[in-house]
């Protein structure tokens, strides 16, 4: 793996994280964004991060479990105090432009963190192409959609793929990496590398499938314990702890729900036909989430949701 | 709640386990057995049964986490020695019969744990309700089928529900309880006593659920990953992974599948009628659990599943 200059398309949540983590391992990041609002934006999102990985470095010196994003083997302080001075100077090696000639004309590795809307990353995608160098490989950091529906729009499918990261990778440090049917194994495994490189752990997918793996499996088994809720055969207690007895999990699928968000798990529910019907199964999920969500319980970050967190 | 003399209908798996929990606890237990040959086959188990809660209870005295159906705070040594006097007195106090008559003649509780075929369960609850005083309550264990299938025929379908137990209960100590719309609260909140007496957690459904809460969440989950596996998307080791580091769990789907038994899992697919296609999802399924069990790799209990054991 020869990337040196990576370029992260996009400031949101997860675009700011991950160029802050690519940075952090020794990567020359730049952030391409939009327009200068999009900078406005993005900024105070990167200091917020320079705080955060500084802190929690600090906080490993009297931790015995490190984020897995940073280390997994125990650090003498010295080692912690280089790591926070790497954080801080990482945060100043960020180059933040609206330019696609900057940003593009010599990147080796482009992470696209654009909208979740397919006119817009095909807008994107067709203009970037413009100013691309041959050698550039681009992955999409997409939740919800395929590589396929974008790779030739590109102007190089065979170097597009999937790098799909989980919120706070500097904890959560999965990289789930899909390509499509036309994707050299070549660059995949280059993106393989990558991910390594930034101290994430790769999931490896060997075909195109929605949703990856995680939530392949994390829908159908959260709209299962929204069943039994939304039907009222049990409570949201009862339901957590039944899985955690029943499997040793840390947390049953309210307490994950209120991680990912009502909100999300509204919008995934109403996307079904169904749902339309208030006694399908959909429809009753959909109205016991609307109440939550109406009385400001959307989850974690709203300090409740089906548990209280203040 | 004023049990006192228990009836365990089986000596199965979970039969003998319930019968032996509930004489740890104090119950006086009969266990009613469908022939001498049932009785035959019952008691190596119970006496393999008393090894297991004699040696599990030595054990507790170098460790710091207990199996939860035997105590949760810290007890002394000498406390342990106790229990396992009551461990063995327990065994020696259970009483074997294929008398209808002896068995239930004046039994309070009944716990029915026979063979998952409902016309055997119709023909035993027929036969035991000529035998029973009206004060008897009665529990099915039973994993697939719903009380409302039975009620009629135990004389006192006011007193009939559900009371489901999951292998190994000295360790999985849960009780999910699921009344018909007959029953009454009354007997249902007896039976969430007896459960609590012998130091099972409740887990208490409104109405009837095929599959109660747990598996109603496991079956989706663990075909969602079969699907992933099946369809060549990842393997079974990446699928686990990413599901450990995705939730926090400590077992990914497979392991689970190795500790259901991949049999089990193959018998749960073939039921939907589209796992005769080849090349349905569930048809693809079930090919790849039916190679594994050809090779004798059913799961935990035989040393390999997807995982080797030994």
């Amino acid at each position: 793996m020869n990337f040196k200059k990576v370029v992260v398309a996009g400031g949101g949540v997860l675009g700011s994280q991950i160029a802050y983590q690519s940075a952090f391992w020794g990567f020359d990041v730049t952030i391409w964004l939009r327009s200068e609002a999009s900078i406005g934006r993005a900024t105070p999102k990167l200091a917020r991060l320079k705080d955060i990985y500084v802190d929690t470095l600090e906080a490993m010196k009297t931790s015995t479990v490190y984020p897995r994003g940073f280390a997994t083997d125990k650090l003498s302080d010295e080692e912690i105090d280089a790591m926070k001075e790497r954080a801080i100077k990482a945060h100043d090696s960020l180059t933040l432009t609206t330019s696609y000639e900057e940003a593009f004309k010599d990147a080796d590795f482009v992470i696209e963190c654009i909208a979740e809307d397919p006119k817009q990353k095909i807008a994107f995608y067709t203009e970037m192409a413009k100013y691309l160098p041959d050698k550039t490989v681009i992955a999409t950091n997409s939740s919800t959609m395929l590589p396929s529906t974008f790779a030739s729009y590109t102007g190089r499918p065979e170097k597009y793929l999937a790098l799909h990261f989980a919120n706070e990778i500097w904890k959560n440090n999965t990289a789930e990496i899909m390509g499509h049917a036309g994707t050299d194994s070549k660059y995949y495994d280059e993106v393989v590398d990558f991910a390594k490189a930034i101290h994430m752990v790769p999931l490896c997918l060997k075909k195109e499938q929605p949703g990856y793996i995680l939530n392949t499996m994390l829908v159908p088994f959260l709209t299962a314990a929204e069943y039994l809720a939304a039907n009222d055969v049990a409570d949201p207690e009862t339901i957590d702890k039944t899985w955690m007895l029943g499997t040793g999990a840390p947390a049953g699928p309210f307490r994950i729900l209120d991680i990912v968000g009502l909100t999300t798990a509204y919008n995934i529910v109403i996307m079904k036909p169904e749902a339309k019907d208030p006694n399908s199964n959909a429809g009753k999920i959909a109205a016991m989430l609307k109440k939550y969500i109406d009385e400001g319980k959307t989850g974690i970050n709203a300090g409740e949701g089906f548990y209280k967190y203040k």
